[in-house]
């Protein structure tokens, strides 16, 4: 199997991504492709890299994940390939792996950097604005077809690193922020379970709103309810049963949340 | 072949899709794997049922749809899957296959839904948040691997089935009601051509206004014409020509309609 | 590799796509698959085009583009197949394939065209109203099973071609206009970098503003202003670094741009 992802900014409606697609079943005939997401807000940098992170882990040793936020595309900025354990990653190096290379440290997989400097692995003509299409999509496919990192060009040892918001403990708990918000309108905290270390969860508030304790999942509580809950990444999230926290808290990214322990 | 359909209500912005995917090929590799839908309205389990209905005998023999609108998950309901006819069925046991065992049923497919008991065709660690991760999506590759549907759980003898919504026979026609609406804004009713039994529409109405006969296609009539048609599941259905009857008529699923024959 | 790719109208929601794909595999079990876009605008036969003719290139030889924005579908408009090249294209005669064989003409490649005239090609029974599915998706599988183009039905000479609209040359410089409209909100004017001979641009009005000199990439001004560049598909393009040029002008396909020549 030669698995490849793709998680972009890029939206569904123009093509960007069939294109992607096109160019790599040309270099690599018999790879299966996935799509991560390409709703990913125009370049939100971080939020793709969060996406990436908990996404990674479930898919088979070998896949290649292709990631393409990239407001500086045709910039300075390195176009770069990785590989951490057994996972490959192929990007412009401005953030975007930040949350799968911590990943690797916290599983201690060895991590390669390589910045991608050999033009006979990209498409013959380079536009400075999609390198997703010209360049990152054929390296992916070459990876897929064998071949090796090290010939993608000289090593990296100081790829870019974004600044992840860290909680910060209080007395009896946590000052925390919402990290992100999903589909369902669940707002996912910058706090994990390993990080309460089998504390109890008292009371958590936010947007000038108090929830009592925490559920296990969704239907624990009534229609319309404000639960806390941890999600399917173990973050501490809020959600409101079959509602949606974002609109009824109007809260999103950065919102101050306090969690106090038991 | 070995194909895998997914519907769910998970939207493309989270990657959650994305997961499945990998767990499935992690399971199994030659796996072909088509996306029903993933924007059935949050924990709106009849339309999931609808769409799964409409799309399901499209498939070739031996396709596996994995359907999950799963407001429930995590809760006592069961995990199940079925096999009716040549396809099996893999999701919550809530309703989200109500259509699909109708239609088995009017066509004479044998069914058979055992509960999902065997935590070793499972991901090792569960969430409570995502069985469609951790029980359905690996469930569903390991019946593509050729496991036997016994081989899962005990056999259910009574799945949950939703009610839909029926016509009611009046003197001269039908008092039914709007279904589903589409993409395009065409409004689908829930009575089908085959119960009109050959009888001729003379009228329709909705939402105040009244449509004239019944066409057979949208370029029948000028744009912004309100038509009445059968769509491509053969249900009665009301469009506006190059336009939406959603927004025209303001009018969506539970809207009354009286069809009127002539 | 049998590569086929769709192109419609039909959004993501209604599972119309995801019965394409069933039906293809049902006729012909080891295509890949790939979505060009799905969110056409209802009935833009123009749009469709133009998405098709920059994603069209990229895909390698003897892919199979099936393109179904359909407003007649059903009517008296003939369902078509066409080999450009190395590529087929499976559709209606509305214009749908214009920009395709107008790259076919630039780039001397051999144009043939068909009806689909034989039923046996196409699903037992055929919706008036889903041509996508009934038609051109068995019509597409049967392409990538090997069948010649020939055997679809008899030589088509006049294909629909739309009016796609052209710039007008000015004493020192060009009339341009919106073509199109991406997901970033950059707009896409209808000029190439051929068309401009190496002549400098100086100067891009639209919508009461005057933007100087042109870009190589987005990069290469701050955050929030409004720049000129040529596009991944080197049309001349109006863009806001890390903004939406559509939502800061207001404006969108058919609005006037005057490029002035250095």
């Amino acid at each position: 199997m030669k698995l490849i992802t793709l998680l972009t900014d890029f939206g569904l409606q123009d093509g960007f991504v069939g294109v992607m697609k096109g160019v790599i079943y040309g270099i690599c005939p018999d790879a299966d492709i996935v799509d991560i997401s390409h709703l990913i807000g125009p370049q939100d940098v971080l939020a793709g890299a969060l996406v990436l992170e908990r996404s990674l882990p479930y898919f088979p040793p070998g896949t290649i994940h292709i990631a393409v936020v990239d407001p500086g595309v045709g910039t300075f900025r390195r176009p770069i390939a990785a590989r951490i354990g057994e996972y490959y990653l192929v990007g412009p190096d401005n953030g975007i792996f930040t949350s799968a290379f911590n990943l690797a440290g916290q599983n201690g997989w060895p991590i390669e950097v390589v910045a991608l400097e050999k033009p006979e692995y990209w498409l013959k003509e380079v536009s400075p604005v999609f390198h997703g299409r010209d360049i990152f999509a054929p390296v992916g496919a070459h990876l897929a077809n064998g071949l090796p990192l090290k010939a993608l060009g000289r090593v990296v040892k100081d790829p870019v690193q974004l600044t992840i918001p860290l909680p910060q403990k209080l007395q009896n708990g946590w000052r925390c922020q919402v990290l992100s918000v999903d589909h369902f309108g669940t707002l996912q905290l910058n706090i994990k379970r390993q990080a309460l270390d089998g504390a109890v969860v008292k009371r958590v508030s936010l947007a000038g709103e108090i929830i009592q304790g925490i559920c296990k999942t969704f239907g624990d509580k009534p229609s319309g309810s404000l639960i806390v809950l941890f999600d399917s990444s173990d973050h501490l999230s809020v959600a409101e049963v079959n509602g949606s926290a974002e609109k009824r808290l109007q809260a999103g990214p950065g919102e101050e949340v306090i969690v106090e322990l038991g």
